[in-house]
């Protein structure tokens, strides 16, 4: 154990040279924690010979990852590179087929591909560790896949896309609407190239997919994620709900239900007091609820170089240890196929509406929500604004298919100015 | 790796017992993720044949734990006795002898025997694993050991004795005073049999120990531990640091300075809307900073039986799935010794005392703070009660020696009514 391990790194963006900066500056730390160096052979990166801020003359240089993925002198191959296909995903195959380990930052490569790359691995003897692809720096993969290993996880929930925590709350804070923070956000260079990848929930919605996986021993199935995005979260909404004592959140929740597995990536109300409900600004949030554990709350930098870098290094030093455990935290071969339960756990609703200002307008809606078997918790009527009546409900706990019923329902009273918006609400 | 790993668990109190219920009840999917069956060979207990609400007539009874400890069918020695001497060290020193790895939830024991210990058991090539003695489920071991070994950490802070942050949580919402907090909290059974463990802040300075030696690279050095307990907090601090935008917290701090390790148990002031300001009840939390990750904040409950016996049976599935690290994520071997430094950093303090309602008063406190290179930030003068005023005041950073000196010179102005209040405030 005392052979150094050997890596070659693919990918020289943020998370690349901040793995290169640590492995370089903290390689008496990391040697003297691990009983071994830990060492970089070979580099690849789209174009070679720009200034990254960091020697990298002493590393090999391969044009192709591929090829680097299956140089003889590299133990481990760090996929640092991104996207779900094309050479992230060919040069994560060839390093499997070669023999080597693998560290990846690559969540939408291991939420379309994940299970077959594992069976691959573990067919060949090799780990896959991923804990940079969910939540940067937290170590939330750790935590699931060993800490909590005893515990039957029962539910895991998570604000896991830091751009869009930062425009919910930054809309809460100025009370400016959804475009104005979204083109602020834009110009900070807060966005994905695809901006539908952070507003649209899927950059999340791929991290759900792997946190369901290891909680519920289930193959991961990123296709079964109910995506819905902030895009039309009004400040008029995000408002409402302060005002009943609630925070707006893009928040992804799995849990494995009598139905199935439900898994969803959706904006949800939560109390303003909770740990989800208090954070602000770019942060990013897990929580992990165990049978024998309760509620444990992981909370840190989902994104930028150093966090991202320090969760890649932390791999590879687990692997130099000779930590070595399935990707998923069993062997993939076992993993079992869950079937998709969509929204089926049943939770309080916030609904908001406009009424005509006539007599008996509430009582109709009241009427609509009893007969799909909704009651109600709390109800506030504001000022009439030019006749129209601003109507809030909190629902006690009901299923998506009797809001739906009720939703469906409300057009037919006649008194609904717009349609309702009704956003869930979840318990945490 | 299909060898069953075989424990002999010694103490059958809360944490024992909740072990041996998680690894009956969970032992298919312990199996399921380990790759191997995880079985129990033999317990042993103070008093056999009392009955503790999970059958223990399939395992072997051993009186003596020093004998269970050297069992041959015994693989890993799970030693949840308690208490930093007798018998919880003899096995455990027996076990390491005997070729065993130890799980242990003992903080105690480790905060004053953990370098003997850790020494003798990487000379016999066994490991010793303890994530249940800090902060019971909350994987804050694993965090600093593993995940986070690629950085520096330049922090470590905990409010780890739920006990305390109970009391102090319960005064500030039913404004009630220490001593009767004190006495709901001993009614509830909250307090260790000797109080003192809990509010003299021994029990949480344990476990401030044994993180600083994970962070640091140190020997652990409880004797270094700066240890005040909660007992002369007063409802009157409570509320008025509440005035000022703060909560009291009994606050684990452990840096490295330029003088030495400062390792600090003690009562702190932290702003209201921080995680550990808004930390409530018998809730623990760490929050580690390290110069990659950034800001760490782990949240869960810090004691019970299913929390920690979630982190005991963790740390068994680590070793049955071959995870092999150092006591303190570095052989103990290479750990420094490090020059414990008294309240070397510099910061914020709160200071409340009450003035003779004399002209002049407040300015010769002012006068005296000067003096020794103290500058207000905030100040806050009361309304006068029957001719004593009360203040406030929030220093500007300084250090724990000019502090001391402007208190010592305090008496001397003649317009104090009683010696001065001073809480550091812990910028976190």
């Amino acid at each position: 154990m005392t052979q150094p391990l050997r890596l070659g790194i693919a990918g020289l963006g943020t998370v690349g040279v901040g793995t290169v900066k640590i492995l370089r500056r903290k390689a008496a730390l990391i040697e003297a924690r691990c009983g071994r160096p830990v060492t970089i052979s070979a580099i690849s990166a789209r174009t070679r010979g720009r200034d990254r801020g960091v020697p990298l003359d002493g590393y090999a240089w391969e044009d192709d990852p591929v090829t680097l993925a299956r140089r003889d002198d590299v133990d481990v191959f760090v996929e640092l590179m991104g996207g779900a296909d094309g050479p992230a995903k060919a040069a994560t195959e060839a390093a499997i087929a070669a023999g080597k380990d693998v560290v990846t930052a690559n969540k939408a490569m291991l939420a379309i591909h994940g299970q077959a790359l594992a069976e691959a691995a573990e067919a060949a003897g090799r780990v896959i560790r991923f804990e940079a692809a969910v939540a940067g720096g937290i170590p939330v993969i750790k935590a699931l896949t060993e800490a909590l290993a005893g515990n039957e996880i029962t539910r895991v929930m998570g604000v896991m896309n830091g751009t869009c925590n930062y425009i919910l709350t930054r809309m809460q804070s100025a009370g400016l609407p959804y475009q104005a923070v979204f083109e602020e956000a834009a110009q900070l260079g807060y966005l994905e190239a695809d901006p539908e990848l952070d507003v649209g929930g899927i950059d999340a919605g791929h991290k759900l997919a792997l946190l369901a996986s290891i909680a519920f021993g289930t193959k991961v199935a990123f296709d079964a994620v109910e995506l819905e995005g902030i895009q039309a979260i009004t400040i008029e909404d995000i408002k409402r709900a302060s005002d009943m004592g609630y925070r707006i959140k893009l928040l992804g929740v799995a849990q494995m239900t009598g139905r199935g597995l439900e898994q969803r990536m959706s904006p949800c109300l939560v109390p303003k007091k909770s740990p989800l409900g208090q954070l602000e600004g770019g942060t990013n949030m897990c929580v992990i609820e165990g049978d024998a554990v309760g509620q444990i709350v992981l909370r840190g930098a989902g994104a930028g170089e150093g966090p991202t870098a320090s969760a890649v290094v932390g791999d590879v030093m687990d692997i130099a240890r000779g930590l070595r455990i399935s990707t998923f935290g069993q062997p993939a071969a076992q993993l079992a196929d869950a079937a998709p339960a969509h929204s089926a756990s049943p939770a309080p609703y916030y609904l908001r509406m406009t009424l005509t200002d006539k007599p008996g307008a509430l009582a109709r809606i009241a009427t609509v929500l009893g007969e799909a078997g909704i009651s109600i918790n709390r109800m506030r009527q504001y000022d009439h604004e030019g006749g129209r009546a601003p109507v809030l409900i909190v629902t006690h706990k009901c299923t998506r298919v009797a809001l739906e019923q009720a939703l469906a329902a409300m057009p037919g009273t006649g008194v609904l100015e717009s349609a309702p918006v009704a956003i869930r609400i979840e318990e945490v």
